[in-house]
């Protein structure tokens, strides 16, 4: 817990050794979470919400980042806009709640109102502060990627969205996410810093660890032929027969499916791929088949395996033919992350009728319970004083591609 | 949560822009939260509780300052002592409950045991220690204004003291608090730095959030004329037909009531006056009348209005015809804030008969909890990245007095 | 809770005071925690558990100093082994219960196997790192004296522990603590520094506070004849006749009994001396008779009062004819400390037959929880701006060896 320096922050960035995991600092120290606020989360595009989670004009969802709290509302015009959640006046906190629903934003202690531009619309007795832009609510960087709503805090956003936008629409867009509804959505607190959560996310060599996932999920994301251990051969040798079978159903319907993958070398890392799924492969269920009747977008047959996408710093989604799950990581202290998961299905779906949220939502409840398990314990490791960065294997590319990518950040937030 | 350096505190006091809130520091810095417990409730009086809290010879409160621990008990001669509460022996805490009574003040550690002037009067095996004054209690600074008990852990104290006692005392006199008894005591942890439960205290701009206090209290605490609105130009002229109303009664009954204000520039600000109130003006009740059969002191009817106080740096007061009520800030950390609401009525009055405790507390327990709101939403607000001081309404300028008084006091005490 | 920077630690040392107790600072301050955990627990030798609590190969238990996990266990030859319980592959903790039973060690997270020596005899697709021994988990020193395990986290322990262990083992040997088996084991988190339950430990001038141990122990633990009071006087003949009584015992069963005493001046300071108890003098009980029906080792008679053996910095003990107790005092934050209480009886003694874990245990559960609330008072007190040291009574010369040990050791590791 000791407080580490500007130049213990560089030494310790300058001595991350590739192809290891990152020292234990990085993981507990309150000063790089500090630094992982202010250069990672303060400067980089943010997945926090999706644009079903505001369908109409007025509806609202707030978000944390650190102690800064904004508001995504849409307006009238039936844009999203983001503010910060704070009043002019005497800086209390506007919307309280999660999400709501408002016409204008008015501030519960003195009651100066803003329109939904953000506006100052009425302040009693200060007359000459309505329409002044110096009291209207300072603006946060919102975009919408085929219905994933990032944000970014700084005032010049990294520009290389605008390129990954170009490069993964065309993938996501098949599946009409404007077009859907949310189904549920599950916030859990994992017990463990939230590069812990990303790094866990970036690769299949525990998925031994999630029985219920495997019953959709080949065991081979993130790995090469060369991986592939004796005892799991013959189900490789499945997996690449379903995965032909699968680039031709990806093909038929004009769906591309090829990896991008960018993790690092760029401000707004990525990767997309879609991914053949075992048995029925129709969605991330315990059997594998639809959890909705009612397919999304115009999908005429379930059997479409599932796209993913990781951003970084903090996101993961699945699309799927009956649905779509999202995930945001949101830090909440150096040992203690938000992942928030968000199940969304076609906007005519009805809950009892078309699906069930209890099966929609099984297998990513079980395997976000067992990842926060394992969050849990590598976060208790980074405490011992005997903590080491040890090898990551060839299947761990993508852990070791993001730790690249955050000590790149770090460097170029620090100037170095 | 980074630290401040000393520069930085510097630089902060030095950027306080008057006629605006303070800057996020002065709410959130545990930095600033110590300078706070240092420079303001280390060298300043602070009110801690009334005389009528320890009625008897070897009553005691105990009150927390930080970690200070200091007990106020009267002694055999009924004079009010203050020490603190920490044996000379191995520095344990002596007295551990809020309140009692005690006949001599013995540590339960090793049974070092002092009387009640602080003086060490058995020590087992160690004779030489038994009446040294080295080995006694320490004591604390305490004096009573007409029965409110203030204490300075300074060792020399502010001496405007007397001349706050001086002009304060002929208003508080006729109330004899001494004569009073408690007939409540609630505390309250709010959400939220000091100094924000202080500045919502000096305001009634935000009074449109309590309809409870606004059943007796008028809205214009702190209005000018000019700041009145047309929808509440019908109050405001009945207001002042109350206000010259009352100025009879009280002018009849010898009682001072213009306001007397020292905010700043002095050590000891403070603030008095008596509030002409609505209705049958009686008490702060939901009908505006007393709440207690039996009048404190001499009075003969219980339409006197309230007096309120003010004293910097953390209490409030309003003493009615019928009960007093005193509001003692207790900062506990950054962002929690003790407030000790005592409700004191005559020593003869009768519960259940001349008074319903219910009755008695229900404005401001409800007035409390809504204040609790409104500084938990501006705790909220200073955390963000966003947060910036805004400007103050004109009937927010003992708002603004507070914050210059607290700059000022920063500033003597830094050394600037 | 301010930072105190290196040379603020220095002049806190410097000043230490001799026969006065030491200054708040050691018991409240977070960087004097970080210091006494990386100077005094990090280089010292730590009582953690004894020999009986991992009887069969592949039993462990696992012992938290700070944030490093330390795994004991019993390898395949019977020898006990402690390694740093964290993988060497992404640094998760492997064991995360208390104690259990296992054949090989494997994380949790991505299978990584060590055996019982520490070797990585398993790593899926990453051949090269198993049987190397950079990717062995790291071994921790660890050494048993007479059944009692002490660790060393220091690549180079203290080598006066041999000194310890032949002055002290002649004392233990005769108790057979091998071969007994843990009756029973309590875990108290007390609300103070470590320092303060030791300092309580070390003295019985507050024994007062104790009428459960003051059933069999005679109060005068510590004090000379000068000590004692009148009121104790006669207490003190009874004391004195029971002392002879004893030596006769000792001497004809050849049990060395004499204090042996070391307590600064050493990295290992110690102390043991064989105790006369009162009444029957059998046990801590609370009629002084033996809690276990079976005796330990070869004793023929439970009459043989109580060896005592203190360690430094963490320990206490205490061998009856009928049981053990040990206590193991780990630092959890500067005011919250681990106090595990462990009772070991004969290996064949039967529960319910032979002993009762309530009657076993009784006195020393009330006593810990006393001297815990001691503890709790005097951490209160510490907090405290009025803290001052105070003059130990001749009685407490033990709490004065342990200080002195104390600055001894931190001077040392600063070197001062």
């Amino acid at each position: 817990m000791t407080a580490i320096t500007q130049s213990g922050l560089d030494a310790l960035v300058a001595r991350r050794r590739p192809g290891h995991s990152l020292e234990a600092a990085f993981y507990t120290s309150q000063d790089v979470f500090d630094l992982d606020m202010r250069l990672i989360f303060g400067r980089h595009w943010i997945f926090v919400a999706s644009e079903p989670e505001v369908p109409e004009a007025g509806d609202y969802v707030t978000v944390q980042l650190g102690g800064t709290s904004v508001v995504l509302v849409r307006d009238d015009d039936m844009a999203v806009r983001a503010f910060h959640n704070v009043c002019r006046h005497r800086g209390a906190v506007i919307l309280r709640d999660g999400k709501g629903f408002v016409g204008n934003l008015v501030c519960p202690y003195h009651q100066w109102t803003y329109d939904l531009t953000g506006a100052l619309i009425h302040a009693e007795n200060m007359p000459s502060c309505v329409g002044s832009p110096e009291h209207g609510l300072k603006p946060v960087h919102v975009r919408s990627l085929a219905g994933l709503l990032f944000i970014c805090l700084a005032d010049e956003p990294p520009v290389d969205f605008d390129d990954v936008a170009a490069q993964v629409g065309p993938y996501l867009a098949p599946h009409g996410l404007q077009d859907c509804k949310v189904a549920a959505q599950i916030d859990l607190v994992e017990h463990g810093n939230w590069k812990l959560t990303i790094e866990n996310n970036r690769e299949c060599y525990h998925c031994g660890g999630h029985p219920e996932l495997l019953c959709s999920l080949f065991h081979f994301f993130g790995y090469t032929a060369a991986d592939v251990t004796p005892a799991q051969a013959e189900d490789y040798q499945r997996f690449l027969r379903t995965q032909t079978e699968f680039e031709a159903i990806w093909d038929a319907a004009g769906l591309p499916w090829r990896a991008l993958e960018d993790l690092h070398g760029r401000p707004t890392g990525f990767r997309t791929e879609r991914l053949a799924l075992d048995g029925p492969g129709e969605s991330y269920t315990m059997d594998a088949r639809q959890a909705s009747r009612r397919l999304v977008a115009g999908f005429t047959q379930p059997r479409m395996g599932a796209l993913h996408l990781h951003t970084q710093p903090n996101s993961w989604h699945h699309f799927l033919g009956d649905h779509a799950v999202t995930f945001a990581t949101i830090p909440v202290a150096p040992g203690r992350t938000l992942v928030r998961t968000t199940w969304l299905v076609a906007k005519d779906a009805v809950e009892g009728v078309d699906y069930d949220v209890d099966r929609l939502t099984e297998v990513w409840r079980a395997t976000n319970e067992q990842d926060a398990s394992f969050v849990e314990m590598a976060q208790a490791g980074a405490a011992s004083a005997a903590h080491e960065p040890g090898p990551y294997a060839p299947a761990e590319y993508m852990v070791d591609a993001f730790c690249t990518w955050y000590i790149e950040r770090l460097r170029a937030g620090m100037g170095q």
